[in-house]
């Protein structure tokens, strides 16, 4: 059987990643995608780098039946497109920010909106499998995990998880600009980022309340203190968060890295690393690298994720949700290596 | 049937895209790689971009038998790395310039060595499938297209076959930094190359022969007088040939893209745009994208070929080649989205 | 005695460009600059790598007396606001494209639009001082020439004046990104251009005609037919014009050199060079470095010229004129070594 | 008076950068320079950028009498070019690492070998004028900073001297590839370098200790503990030091930026700024901006500290001790806007 996907808003970065991906899934396939300004028009000619789908109609609204789908809209447009699938039994999973956030109020006060479909909140599984497989199996509603959250919880997960860490944990994450999305506006254009570093919204982005949320529920209170930091770097992709813990006791790096080693031996997609990863070693591909390190002077933890903000960080991890939901093989499209030089 | 391929020198640029091609090929497997100073160790280890590929040795040598070779060494020592398979009755496809050249004394004029194994040169063929693909699918040892070629040779064959033509024609290429493959020597350090391009070899390039004569061979005397002079601009992948040739008679850009639709009408990864198109449209997969246009103030074709010089200028035309060589689907494992952005 | 600069438009690249080189100018001194949106502002808070200015205003219209205005608004809008000072005697030069074309019937055909200020073409001269230094020195509205042509004129203009070739020129250029100007919009987002090489306006840049009719009036009858194709490849600042001409005899690269060596003898700011120039040996400075070569084989004449296109393509032309126009040294302000790597 | 300098190692990046930035100093001038595998060369010629200078000769060793002496030689290298005329009574500026650690245990422990002139540690000045000017003012050998120190030190000192912080800092620094230095080795080729972020020698760099020890000298003990971990980014130029420490009370935004207003109310090279600074607003000039941003949520201070590794970093550093030394204004040469874009 090959199952039919629809896309909602293909032609956004990480819509049309996911379409890039989809097109060599052995038991799915696109039959239906959606867009906004540019509907009417054809997926093969609007996306050229997409011209394996030719004369696939981009529509205004998901049209035919489909078995599963992915929504790639902004945040609150997102929710409100995905609950009538959701209601209708379809399986959903939502690439946006809006089903991650457990708490109606802590959305409405990263967002500055309350949420549009707040009813729909507790059935949505967090769609990290690394943390949450068997519950992504049984949902019809994933949170697709922000980019910069899935580098930083799979950095941090097997520390917290084995008591190892004290509270304060700081996240410095460096971005590469395409996770600012397809927009040209508020600064993104070349030559002003082109051969520049800046942070922004710093301890204020909304990925941050995401990744203390799954922290805490890893270990027994107190829930850790994240001071989440922001940066773009002149890349086009790319995630490489570097995250600081103090350990709570003295450990060795071989035990910490034992501790990663046995937290991931089941994940086909996480990889504890020797030595500092590259972004680029996982350029395309849907693996996130992991380096534990310990900074013995200062009995500090340092762990580095790395990961391609739109694969494991976007539609690569929704296609891996949307294998679990649909009982396939978890890495079934998903297994490539990666583009590099 | 799964065919086993061999790679030789899959530590260059071209060989371990074309390990990472082959990963996902439906009826070819990679079993043997071979490597210089990185033999004995792990193909997954030393380059963790190809990490599924796990434990598979690096030998000297290719190891074990198989049913087709892709030789990715140096001028000259691919030459001889390949002929013992040739001889051996073993399909090659050499991704290096040694069998491009019809004449081992043109051979030594540019390489400036003589050819290891002139008695080889006639029965190699050329491997580009736009042009020779009957011949491709029963030799024994095909010559893969230079990167540079590839492009200005699509470019411009349509037109050169219709008759359309004058004599001098202007090659004006830009490519990004991996066509001078590995090797850290020379000027290709990050601070170096990064914001600047610089024309090298300029009318003096390796290229320009093979160019020529590939041209030649699709029209009457006299053979077109080919002017040819590379760039490095700051970029990993993607080649831009801009292709200028007086017209010998008028014709409309209608006519022209006419010819050239007519010309790639049965290729799968040739396209006729309308527009003028970006190499990244072809980052990662195979297509060459070729748009002609009319100057028709000076009487002018401007022809533009684009394509990723480590896929349709180097690996994936090897596989390409490989495909049509074994009987396969063209296509096969070659049916690929671009990766954009 | 040091001179009062009017700057219109300073928030556009090219006048930005000229405060951030004036600022060290020994006998000039901006005394008023204007934007358009951000006028009401300071100009060392909107451009912060300008804060050396502090809280010198942005104003709507140049305020107080000024000895030399420059202008940097769009197409039209600068000529404009040029006429003023050109009428009331204060020395402009005008960095856009306003009064380059000497036939107002061709700025109609190229810019799609009626000249603003058609009487004041007579007077207006071409600001390249390697042609027209005397006549700079005696003008009161100088016509700053395009980033493009800079390149490409000072490439062929020996070669052209002295009569070795024949008629049919090929300019294929290549771009920095900041040649598109500070607008984000038209697909120069990062994640667009990054990684990627495209051709536009094919043939059909307005800069065409503008270095035609240089290139003409530097020989007798037959004019030279320029075939011009820009390309935006992925740096911010830089311009590579590599220039193509069949030879109308046979010359030696050395005789080329010479007639080059000759023609630029008393230019400060272009050099001709023994290899081929990158347009990092000059990013930031007022250099024009050129490189003519012969293609033997062929018969051609491939010149390359390299400069910085905010620098010696806008406003460090601009300045140079200016010191010209108030009888300064040609060098003021400009002596600069080039910013490497 | 002009004074005369000399430059040890012209041809390394800090040293071409005091090349270039010299050019324009109204009070000082380059009379002498050496370099290694280029003695006998022209500096204009081997450096194209550096072209102003024509035929100045690089020599093995200073040649003439010289007023100041900056070496930008490796490390241990430098300190035995330099001790000679650290003797003889002339100026010097070290810009390698020799004499910044005045502990030569901790010399030999984190650089691999002994200290090469031991004795003259105690004379020598820490070169950063905004803790140091009267020190430096004073000196007959100055130890220029790092380029991760420099903005580290400058990014937390205020904080650590107000007393405010507590004991843990985090210095998480992300470089151009260009603070690598000029050879080609070790990882920097183009291919592998761009679209890439990766971290080395985590917890581990020998610029660790040298921002300990200049951050225990601002307050009374304990020391703080210092975490350092760098990071490579995709671009030439630039450091962006994001550095994190739990407050020791609770200060708001406001208190902490006029405590960092008050600090460098003199330092005409260090400006605190009010929203996330960007490297390139300091490409090629000597500034260093600083954001202090207070995370109330966690009780942790944020501060980001940006410049431009090879000036502010390295050469324009080296020029303001000179000028510190010589007497001269400490900005004499180095009042220069950024180059942007």
């Amino acid at each position: 059987m090959t199952y039919r996907v629809g896309i909602i808003n293909v032609t956004g970065f990480a819509g049309m990643e996911a379409a890039r991906l989809l097109w060599n899934h052995p038991q799915a396939r696109i039959t239906s995608v959606t867009g906004r300004s540019l509907a009417g028009r054809r997926l093969g000619e609007v996306l050229p780098h997409l011209a394996v789908y030719g004369d696939m109609p981009i529509t205004a609204e998901i049209e035919g039946d489909v078995d599963v789908v992915m929504s790639a809209l902004p945040t609150a447009a997102s929710a409100e497109a995905c609950a009538p699938f959701v209601r209708a039994g379809v399986p959903v999973i939502d690439i946006a920010a809006d089903f991650r956030l457990k708490d109606p109020a802590a959305f409405e006060q990263w967002m500055g909106q309350p949420h549009p479909a707040p009813e729909l909140l507790p059935s949505a599984v967090y769609g990290l499998p690394e943390l949450n497989r068997d519950a992504i199996r049984g949902a019809k509603l994933v949170a697709n995990p922000g980019c910069y959250p899935a580098a930083a919880i799979l950095a941090l997960a097997p520390a917290v998880a084995a008591g190892i860490l004290g509270n304060q944990i700081v996240v410095d994450a460096k971005s590469g600009i395409s996770g600012a999305g397809r927009g040209t506006g508020g600064g993104y254009a070349y030559s002003d980022v082109n051969e520049d570093v800046s942070a922004y919204k710093i301890a204020n982005h909304n990925h941050q309340p995401e990744i203390a949320q799954e922290l805490a529920a890893l270990r027994e209170a107190p829930a850790p203190k994240v001071t989440f930091v922001p940066h773009l770097v002149p890349m086009t992709r790319g995630i490489h968060a570097t995250c600081y813990a103090p350990l709570a006791r003295a450990v060795s790096t071989a035990e910490v890295l034992a501790i990663y080693r046995d937290f991931f031996a089941g994940a086909p997609f996480t990889r504890v690393v020797d030595s500092p990863p590259h972004t680029k070693y996982t350029l395309g591909n849907n693996m996130c690298l992991v380096h534990p390190a310990v900074d013995e002077r200062n009995g500090m933890l340092v762990a580095v994720g790395v990961l391609d903000n739109l694969v494991k960080g976007a539609a690569g991890q929704a296609i891996e949700n949307m294998n679990l939901m649909l009982g396939l093989d978890q890495t079934a499209g998903l297994s490539l290596a990666a583009v590099y030089p």
